[in-house]
């Protein structure tokens, strides 16, 4: 087949970034796969690479020199895989490549074929990862109940916009959100639904979040979902109610410091007083359960219930830059590199 | 009765200290009782007075110029409530008084006749407060099961050296404490049967505990009894398996300092990497099972397989001194004065 022939090529990690990542954080890289697939595998071309603020920490622990790893939706373009064949769309956790072979048993790629009635990008979002995040971190980690306040941190992302709109359809009496900038703020309102929204960069100290939240809600809040970390978090402990649930998703404002350097007020002393549970989590701890929320959420996302905002940027060239941006606020909502 | 008549004193706050309690935060008054005990009232008299580092966090919310409440165990001296009569042992939440007047209805005094097989001052620490504190918090909190590797901070004191005890009956894998001096450390490990300690004075620094708790169990720690807060509690963040659970019970390191002042390293990227709950409480969380503590404790109490420390202070006037002390380590296990 002639898309065997073509040259193809990856990205891999060029250093570990201090700080931020930048330009010089990957290289590309020409790739030789071998002209026939070996059996039992499948050969695929991407079509959507997901990036996301989780890759920060991952490079570190991948180091220099290898690929980096991130969801995926791609076109099987030659299958020595009973299941497969030429021209499924799949999802699955991939090298940034043009092309892969990749092996339908692994339980690190997960491939799997996508429904055809959803938008393919969907799997990288809203049907996707952060779509399970935001479903598990909610009603799994924070035991979210009908009647909670509830305050989301990084609410205008992937993650956060998805864990509000649950919050509302599961009956809860307030919603808060944070964002930076007012554009972000007003889109939580008026087009996710949030009962309020926060701009952090206005409420730019743990004294401004904390007086704005008593305002909101003088009752204090039942749970939080953290996407960001930072003066928001430190505000919230200030205004915890007795038996306060907290899921710890991303600390977005930290990954590119040193952990070491990251002082924060001693949060111990009020999880005592209100009995609050502070829970860290990653979405693959309920991987075992990613049928309940595939049941739950994928129709709402078929029958257009639930809101989703994508920033497209397109050209495999450009998933460096798009990677980066997300340390900027550049998406709105899940950022995904169109390739193909 | 000429118990009525007697010259009856309480202590009151004079005044809520910025740092550490003193001479100057209580002050001696003189009560006049009344000569006739009221209807379905008891009039008691002080045996043992409980004096604990959670009072330090009460003092500012109960306030100037009013009296301050522990737990006690009294002597009925005149009843006018059926189910007590002069003579009967009881517990009772209530003032520093010599003697008082108590309501067996008062939600707050919690009232109750004693267990005569059980020596009077076990219910102001194993048998009491200290040990269901102890009991709720390594079950319940820190969803304690056999095999986990478990650490506790304060581990010479009254819960500490519980929680140590029931995790080992309970079939942990390995039981480590920390303390404050050579002669605790050796006591934990000789007297309670905790596996091996740590000198939190000697290892003085985060990154000092963190060697030792690695060195200790390469494997890290599954479950954190948290007694002190302080750099034992960052040192054991750095050291957290999958799904550890910390059960934060009290932060005596900070009780004297302005909460605003008191930075920690972030929590937060931490807890996520390991799914780590960190969940705060209050014995009093656990008010409605405590049945199933006097079941499960008592027992071990009676029958000596449960040891205990007690520091016995003598005279009502030594009561701030006592409670003072707690704060300099003065008290080996429970702190109690002696009143009579």
């Amino acid at each position: 087949m002639s898309s065997a022939a073509s040259a193809t090529k990856r990205y891999l990690i060029a250093s570990v970034p201090k700080g931020e990542p930048s330009a010089d954080t990957f290289k590309l890289e020409d790739t030789n796969l071998p002209a026939e697939v070996p059996e039992g595998q499948v050969r695929v071309r991407a079509v959507y690479v997901s990036v996301d603020p989780y890759l920060r920490g991952l490079i570190g622990r991948i180091g220099a020199g290898k690929p980096i790893v991130s969801g995926q939706v791609a076109e099987v373009v030659a299958s020595k895989a009973a299941e497969y064949k030429q021209g499924d769309k799949v999802f699955f956790y991939g090298q940034w490549a043009t092309e892969q072979i990749v092996d339908p048993k692994s339980a690190d790629a997960k491939l799997k074929k996508i429904d055809p009635s959803l938008p393919p990008s969907a799997y990288l979002g809203v049907a996707g990862m952060p779509g399970a995040t935001a479903y598990f971190g909610l009603h799994e980690v924070a035991q979210f109940k009908k009647g909670d306040i509830v305050l989301v941190s990084g609410a205008a992302g992937a993650v956060g916009s998805l864990v509000g709109q649950l919050a509302k359809r599961g009956g809860a009496k307030l919603v808060v959100g944070t964002a930076g900038g007012p554009e972000k703020c007003k889109r939580l309102v008026e087009h996710f639904g949030f009962d309020a929204a926060i701009d952090y960069k206005k409420f730019d100290t743990e004294e401004k979040v904390t007086e704005e939240l008593k305002r909101l809600s003088p009752d204090g809040f039942d749970v939080y979902f953290d996407n960001t970390g930072g003066h928001v978090t430190d505000a919230l402990l200030n205004v915890v109610r007795k038996f306060a649930r907290l899921a710890i998703c991303g600390s977005i404002s930290v990954y590119n410091k040193d952990p070491r350097e990251v002082k924060v007020p001693s949060p111990y002393p009020k999880v005592i007083y209100s009995s609050t549970t502070i829970r860290g989590f990653l979405v693959f701890d309920y991987a075992a359960k990613w049928d309940e929320f595939e049941k739950n959420v994928h129709p709402l996302v078929r029958d257009g219930k639930l809101k989703f905002d994508e920033t497209v940027v397109e050209g495999f060239d450009k998933i460096p830059e798009a990677f980066a941006g997300l340390f900027h606020g550049k998406n709105t909502g899940k950022m995904v590199v169109k390739v193909a």
